[in-house]
This record gives structure tokens, C-alpha cells and sequence, in this order.
């Protein structure tokens, strides 16, 4: 088996990021829900305001896996990190590569001084829950997510 | 009834903007949980980087309620906001402040630009869950919220 290596991404990979992205969208059944481009990633992890950051893993010079994050705030705990995506794409799973993207994420977030790290997870992916428990990570089961699209916003802003 | 007005939080608010955080920690049963003080606050809101953004409503010369807000990063959508925090003080409620506040949040997201809006709500907060689903908001049953504090990020890499 080939050794993989996990490194910060670089403005050369937005393709693999952007390829990664629609895997995991495919997998999330919402695979037309992607509304971003290479060069949107270009510009908004590689320009002058990053808006996020991201760990790839490389495997025979191909971008195989990633974790991308970006820092949120926490009226409890201050500045906390958010784990937006871990993605192993579908036929180097099982490798272990997920897990050392986790694990360096976390030490990431050690590094960045932050409390505390947070990411969501869809409750039917009992895998991924799993694999975050044994981590000692702890599922928070009374949160619900509320989201507000563009055309909802304005039809709200109309209304009123 | 006294008018009440929604304006950008000053720097100043933040003994203020401490307070309701913590009577919405008591509120959701956490009183014990805020780690932040006025200080955290005035940096992280007011310094030269700030972490968040606030709202806040004013009434008779008091605060009595603020929306806080950041932003996040959406793989699908691109840059969102997030609304960490809508709180109004609770001899102050149904009075129209905390839509107000609401509203201000959206006109704010309009004009940032962003394509989606999000925030969380706890699923027993019944009123809270209605309030959102009239205005057009939309919940997302099967996501869960994952955390893992600084104690338990250590211990995972010291394990691994």
C-alpha cells in the first residue's frame, strides 16, 4: 500500500477541492445543490481574505482526501473552529486517511488555541457518528438547523 | 409604549451584550457554561479584528435585546452568516423587539451579499421553532451538531 501524506492545500488543487466537494454532495443526495466553481475556491481560500482553510491528503500525487475549516465564534466559548467537510473520496476509504485528516484538523485547532471545534452531521450517517463518538466527540441530539435562502430572505423583507 | 430603535453595537454595549448572553444561558439551562467576560467581548467585537458582529435594540436608554452574527462558508453556497445569538431580555418580549432585531439580521444579509443564512434553535424551544418557520426560514430535521472541547481534542491526540 502507498503511503498518503496530509498537507495545508494549495491554489492548485481548487479542482480536486470542488471534485471532492460534489462527491460528498452526490453521497448527501443533493448532488445539484453545489452552486460553487473551481475559481470560487480559488478565490475565497487562496485570495487576500481567505474565508476558509483546508488539509488535503495526497496519495500517488493525486488529492485523494480533505478537511476544510473555518473559525466561527461561540458566545460560551469565545473562537471556535468548524469543521465544514471531511471528505475520503469513495474508493481510498478504509485506508485510514480520514482519520489522519481528523486528527490533523484537531491538532489544527490545538495549534489555533480555540476551546472548542464543532462540525454537523446527518443522523442517518450512523458510520460517521460512530467514528466521531469513539473520537470523544459529543452529538448535541436537541439542535436543530435553521437556513435561509436568498429569494427567503427578500420575500421575507417584503412582506414586512 | 416607549419606541424602541435597533442600531450596530457599540463598544460600550458590551457589559450590556455579556448580560443577555448570559440570561439566554440560563434560559437554556447552561448558566454555568458562558467562559466569556465583558473584556472577550469588547476585543473580540471591537478590536481590531473583530470575531462577530451585534446588533442591538434600544429602549428608554437601555439595551434589551441584540442579534450577533458572523461569518461562515458554505461548500455549496459560498459565504453565509451565521446568527449565533437573538436575544431580547425577558420583561421586554412580545413587543415587537425581537422580530425587529430579526429583520435588521436579514436586511444585513441582503446587503452583505451572502446566498444563505443560518442558525441554530434547541428542538423543545417550540415558540422559537414557530416564529422562524412563519417568517419563511427553513429547519433541517436530520442534521445533528457534533463538539469537542479543547480537554477532549487533547486527549484524542494523546491517544493517537
Amino acid at each position: 500500500m502507498q503511503n498518503f501524506k496530509i498537507r495545508k492545500a494549495k491554489i492548485n488543487d481548487s479542482n480536486s477541492i470542488i471534485s471532492l466537494i460534489m462527491e460528498l454532495a452526490k453521497y448527501e443526495r443533493e448532488e445539484d445543490a453545489v452552486n460553487l466553481s473551481e475559481d470560487d475556491i480559488k478565490n475565497d481560500g487562496f485570495g487576500p481574505n481567505p474565508k476558509f482553510e483546508c488539509l488535503v491528503a495526497e496519495l500517488n500525487e493525486e488529492i485523494v482526501g480533505l478537511a476544510l475549516f473555518y473559525p466561527r465564534y461561540s458566545t460560551w466559548e469565545g473562537q471556535t473552529l468548524h469543521l465544514e467537510d471531511l471528505i475520503v473520496t469513495k474508493n481510498q476509504r478504509n485506508k485510514g486517511i480520514g482519520k489522519a485528516l481528523y486528527l490533523s484538523f484537531i491538532r489544527e485547532a490545538i495549534n489555533y488555541g480555540v476551546n472548542r471545534v464543532e462540525w454537523a452531521v446527518l443522523e442517518w450517517n450512523i458510520p460517521a457518528i460512530k467514528f466521531y463518538e469513539e473520537s470523544g466527540a459529543k452529538i448535541f441530539p436537541d439542535w436543530r438547523t435553521f437556513q435561509m435562502t436568498r429569494q427567503q430572505m427578500k420575500n421575507l423583507i417584503n412582506d414586512n
